[in-house]
């Protein structure tokens, strides 16, 4: 099918890569004349005016956004007076999803569909597929199956759960229409937050791994230091890069998060270009906040997100004060070491 | 080679039909007799009679213990004169590792040598292969070689990872010698920490998805009640067998862990044969301990683990103090729904 | 002064009281009569009809509302046809901030002055005075500052501050303007918030030493539960409320709520009135959002937050995808106690 | 009664002082000279030879060592031949109660008593008087009473608790004997893990109010960062000083621990003479090692413990790996600051 995308940047222009390759027609758009001109090379149409570029699809419309999150209210802005009652728009981006829930109401109104697509897979998908959580109407998602279909990994990705027969479902092969508008969004956003948790459970046991040896070194004994009591348990010099590697085979905690801990590991087992300050790009706040709205506990997902919070330097001001406290009940000055 | 296995429950004997498929010569001992004979069956040599066990074996010994962590003692004790110096015991089980170090020093005085084997695999093992991390001496574990590369799942389980090339390691084929005596445990005992903050990052992330349609239901207000301000953000029901089918293929968030977790809910949406009493067995615990004592951070993996004493009832105490001291300075009664 | 309130809950007439006895000309609105009689007959004008207990101030007006959260939008739009420009619409109540800013937004565009007071005491302020934090225009929170300083503690109910000398300031009175609109109930929300996290930690505290006996009772050792190493180290019965008691003087951790947990403990040392499920009434939850926001850690703070979801069942879900899993990789049933 | 003092640093000098100035006969034993003669000449009887110091005291003695922990073996061994059966042994400093259980089997052996004494109150105590945790025989702690009952503060320390009436327990004079030996550091552990949650709550708190103008500065907005969404609900100025003192007086949350906050911040409000690295000196852990023996949940004290580590740069290499995680799956780098 036809297929308008609008942000060439890795992720877009690999998608409509993929998607050219399984026969779609695509039409792109950037401001960028050399991002444009790259795929026309393999066999896109494309512009860099919004205009010629929303006049060359075939009406209804159907318009990828792939920009980012702080970026989607303005070219909605810009792209809405071009296009006609029944054109689909879909943000294949990192929005919030209650931008979406207003977004879907705002452009109703003037006879235009939403599609939220949340879609992981990074800069692996052009090769993996990409996994998309959707929101929107059921038709208008009906309607965009065949680029959800090319754009997803295909059920071969991953051996079917046992119980699964038959014609495989579209989760089974990489995509999923959630809900109504937002829900895509939604399940990404829930999606992200897991992906902290499962990030921070793997770079906790590593770093307990990393000080296995602890007890090799001559522990200082004072006021301000608690002894470790037993040094003898704490001899081990861990290989860390082939600790992650071994784990990758027939253990319980296999994941593609541990392919790729294997990978720094083993490019850099002391992860010498890292200083250790971690960003967040949003979705693991929010998160949070659903479950403080929903009154779910998460003390895993919030652990991992404070963490992160915590790596940038935030905690200082809470740590001078606890050793301020220190200091004012029983006269104990900070270890400078 | 030889081996001879004591504890034929399922991964003991799950492990010498591996063994054997692969043509090594194995030696089974249990005092199960149908346990023995099952596995005389399919070729091995067996016994419920130690001695007749341990002489049949071939000096110098090596006889693997696949028995709960709590029995080892036990049948070390009951080992240990039946053998000769240069004989050696392989632990499979759970034991804690401050347990192998100690055994190991006990062995020595008489001249056994001892090999902690931290085992991944479960009851898919005999298929998947066993994911097996081990301490011990240089040599000693050297001499075990075709054995645990028998039982691992081998180099093809896994896409190698970027930049690994020639003769794969052993950590590649899925075994890896961490250290000495204690150090294989250490390994798994980190293992399963990680293990129980991934389980509980996908179990926080589906709760929350779970209470997505919380809008949908009318929220009471008063005063032990904050009202959610904004119903019209959870009005989803979002379908979680499908989620978590959708999320195995090319997303971030793959695993082993979150295969299992489609399987159980495509069996089950709503998990009704499950109260959510969940269980520990030791090495989450343990896990901390180390972290602990080495000062280091693991606020995910505690987390998890206290959100299965949790589960159990156990911070009862605690939610009645909280709802006393409110009673007391507010006023407060329980609500009690 | 002169002082009109609105609302005559235990809070708002206690309140009254207070500001009576400290010779204020207090005007009372309630719709239950009881309620307006029962602070008449302690000296107040009153009225269950709004515009008469409007219409009796003095202009310009400064009247308290003392109302539910979640009441407090409906009285300001009833209250706010009969009133004048400059006259002083006081919320004591527990607002979300966000709320302030709103309205503080839409009555300036009235002529209205809007003050946000966060107030801390409970049913214990009649006697103790209350502690309150405050958010407004400077010279309209100073022209009300004889009420405020009515209405809270005064200095002599606590030691002064090693180096606080001179006139006390009104925090030292227990009053503060805070900073403009919303800036009262914000430093009240993180005050809560804190209150959140010192009550957990008594509570986990407390059921640390409940549970002090637990090398008492036989320990199941199965492939489910990790039996405890060291018994002898568990053999103590404590005695909570004399614990809770002792905590009261000269030990690091006194403070009020101690001391609420010491009466507590002494009216039932099992809490046998409680059934633990530990209602949050938006404070804490905001304090997250907050924090959340700002990229500050708040482990300690969510944690407790965390603590009174589970505690009134909401992590089930969760619970019973934790033990599914446990099933699925290890065939590990539940234990049903 | 007659007490020996053996450990002469602040807390053990103070000790003797406020024994004295009750009349109790104190003999003292330090290594330092200095630290003796200045007892001396405060009417204690001292010496810097232990055979003499202890020669002089009367038997069955009493002798009190308030040394560090550390060095409480040591001190026992050097002491322990020169006492005669009946005698007592107190450990008043900050012991692991394990190590109080196998030191009170070790000396009951030789016919001599053992006490332990957690101690609270810190550099304040000599005014405020000590709260005292005491573990040990009935006998034998009744023996001491008349010294604990000097030190502790006494009941007119705090108000007596509603219900609390006749005469005063020893719990309501600031000393509990909380059990067998092992039980009085037991208590004295949890109280310093509760300690822990407490600061770290207020500093959590305060840190959230310190970053509450984060609007007010401009925001990145790039794929790294999330942009704050209203920063209208962020442009407060909190002045945390002011904050801290007026929650001192009839708010939920005042404390001891708030007192020493309040003077913190008035002599800096930035903390600027502390860097934020939190030592911790052993109990919060073993809090924790108790809590998951027990099966008890401790979120809170846990994440309290886990700042403390983090603040000391602990948790780096876990940081470095999630960054190299970021790199790996999404080609994110890390933004400097």
């Amino acid at each position: 099918m036809q297929l308008g995308m609008i942000g060439l940047g890795r992720m877009g222009a690999n998608m409509v890569i993929r998607a050219m390759k399984a026969g779609h027609d695509c039409h792109v758009f950037d401001t960028h004349a050399e991002a444009v001109d790259g795929l026309v090379a393999k066999g896109a149409k494309g512009s860099t005016d919004l205009k010629t570029f929303v006049d060359g699809l075939d009406k209804p419309r159907a318009i990828w956004m792939m920009v980012p999150a702080g970026a989607v209210d303005a070219v909605i802005a810009e792209l809405t007076p071009l296009l006609d009652t029944g054109d689909i728009i879909i943000d294949g981006g990192n929005s919030y999803y209650h931008d979406d829930i207003r977004r879907a109401g705002e452009l109703k109104d003037k006879g235009i569909h939403y599609v939220d697509v949340g879609v992981s897979g990074g800069v692996w998908g052009l090769d993996r597929g990409y996994c998309m959580m959707i929101g929107g109407e059921d038709d208008v998602v009906a309607r965009l199956d065949p680029i959800f279909k090319t754009l997803a990994p295909g059920v071969d990705e991953a051996p079917r759960t046992p119980g699964a027969t038959g014609e495989p479902s579209t989760a089974e092969n990489g995509y999923l229409h959630c809900g109504p508008n937002g829900a895509g969004h939604y399940v990404k956003m829930v999606h992200n937050g897991i992906e902290y948790g499962i990030m921070a459970a793997y770079a906790e046991g590593l770093n307990i791994l990393h000080h296995g040896n602890i007890g090799k070194t001559t522990q200082t004994t004072d006021a301000e230091t608690t002894p470790l009591r037993n040094p003898e348990y704490y001899q081990y010099d861990i290989n860390l890069p082939e600790v992650a590697e071994v784990w990758r085979r027939g253990s319980v905690i296999g994941s593609w998060l541990l392919d790729l801990t294997a990978s720094a590991l083993r490019k850099s087992p002391d992860l010498a270009n890292f200083e250790g300050r971690v960003s967040d790009s949003g979705e693991g706040r929010w998160t949070l906040l659903a479950a403080i709205d929903e009154g779910v506990p998460a003390p895993v997902i919030s652990s991992a997100l404070f963490s992160r919070f915590a790596s940038r330097g935030n905690a200082e001001f809470a740590d001078k004060l606890m050793s301020a406290m220190r200091f004012e009940f029983g006269g104990h000055l900070e270890k400078k070491d």
